[in-house]
């Protein structure tokens, strides 16, 4: 498939890489055509792999990732472009993390509403779903990180698109049983606002390579 | 021990019930003396329980549960009067629900703040531990309720005060394994914001018997 990925931070790399791995085509989208992130992820990713702006890599892909921070997503999606992200599915991995007053970072969303949602408002023509944003990126692409079982969750209004993107988890070694669907795109707020003590398990775990599990 | 258990609902009956049958002495708090639920716990409770005011039964303790609603603690914990809570532990256990836009319910609560830090602020002589706000009732005080391993959270800033909650966790059910503490009481962020995504995994468990667990 087609893909593009919006955002040159780890998070975009981790998945442009394992996307480019799994064979996909892939381009890496920033604020300018030659940004020096995504030229060395170009590089180091070889063929089948290229970078642009964010309406570059929207337009190219079939599917989009938005893999840029948080607090300035729907900036960049403005950029990327209504026209170019009609239609498509966005797959949105990003946090509101508000590093302004120190570590541990806070949220920008208030507990009523969630990036996911926002995004669906402002590009009704795109299927949003929400997902892999409750863990650390190796862990995104390699669930094995983590030994044992553990769960990813899916939110979106368009059961097609979550569909789609449940393939490409499995893909990644998402294992069925651990793509919990949670609902539509308000459910979002969940796995969101979960973010405050992922934060605090970090230093539990002593480190990235950790995650949640449903036990019923 | 003495303890009093501030708030008549289920989480109070449940906490309560289960104090009074590991033989601790317990006296259900209210706004008034004579509230009909509390009459009805002592009833069905029977030896070593009885009921008063939310200032009876934090006079009463040496140690106080916080069981009452959490949009209503606050004021719930002044009644009880700052003198009879100070230098005690005060386990709170509150989620500040927010029922008045419908199901699911919202959170009271900013992203940048959480009611344990409001109680401990309050209340700068009560040891504040937050706890058990993670699960459902049954669930805090029978975690077999749940098949296999999952967890608990423990914030506060007062060593002492979070060995003895863990002591009472423990002789709840809680393998010591499984009581995680995240350390001092601004992490109580964590395990309040994690409620709209626990609302949610009760759609996906299809009931009230679930809990997560850390996996590292």
């Amino acid at each position: 498939m087609r893909i593009g990925v919006l955002g040159t931070g780890q998070v975009g790399h981790a998945i442009a890489s394992k996307l480019a791995s799994l064979g996909h085509e892939v381009k890496m989208g920033s604020r300018t055509s030659d940004n020096a992130n995504a030229a060395e992820w170009v590089t180091s990713a070889g063929a089948g792999t290229s970078q642009g702006t964010f309406a570059d890599a929207a337009s190219f892909g079939e599917l989009v990732f938005n893999c840029t921070a948080g607090g300035a997503s729907i900036g960049a999606l403005h950029a990327a472009g209504v026209e170019n992200l009609a239609g498509k599915v966005l797959v949105d991995v990003a946090n509101t993390l508000d590093f302004s007053q120190g570590r541990p970072p806070s949220l920008l969303i208030t507990t009523k509403e969630s990036l996911g949602e926002q995004i669906q408002e402002a590009f009704p023509e795109t299927r949003v779903v929400k997902t892999l944003n409750t863990m650390n990126n190796e862990v995104m692409v390699d669930p094995s990180k983590v030994p044992g079982e553990h769960d990813v969750f899916l939110s979106g209004n368009d059961e097609d698109a979550k569909q789609t993107v449940r393939g490409l988890l499995e893909s990644f070694g998402w294992p069925p049983a651990s793509i919990i669907d949670l609902g539509d795109i308000s459910t979002a707020r969940g796995p969101e606002l979960y973010l405050p003590l992922w934060l605090r398990l970090w230093g539990v775990a002593g480190g990235p390579h950790f995650n949640i599990k449903l036990v019923r």
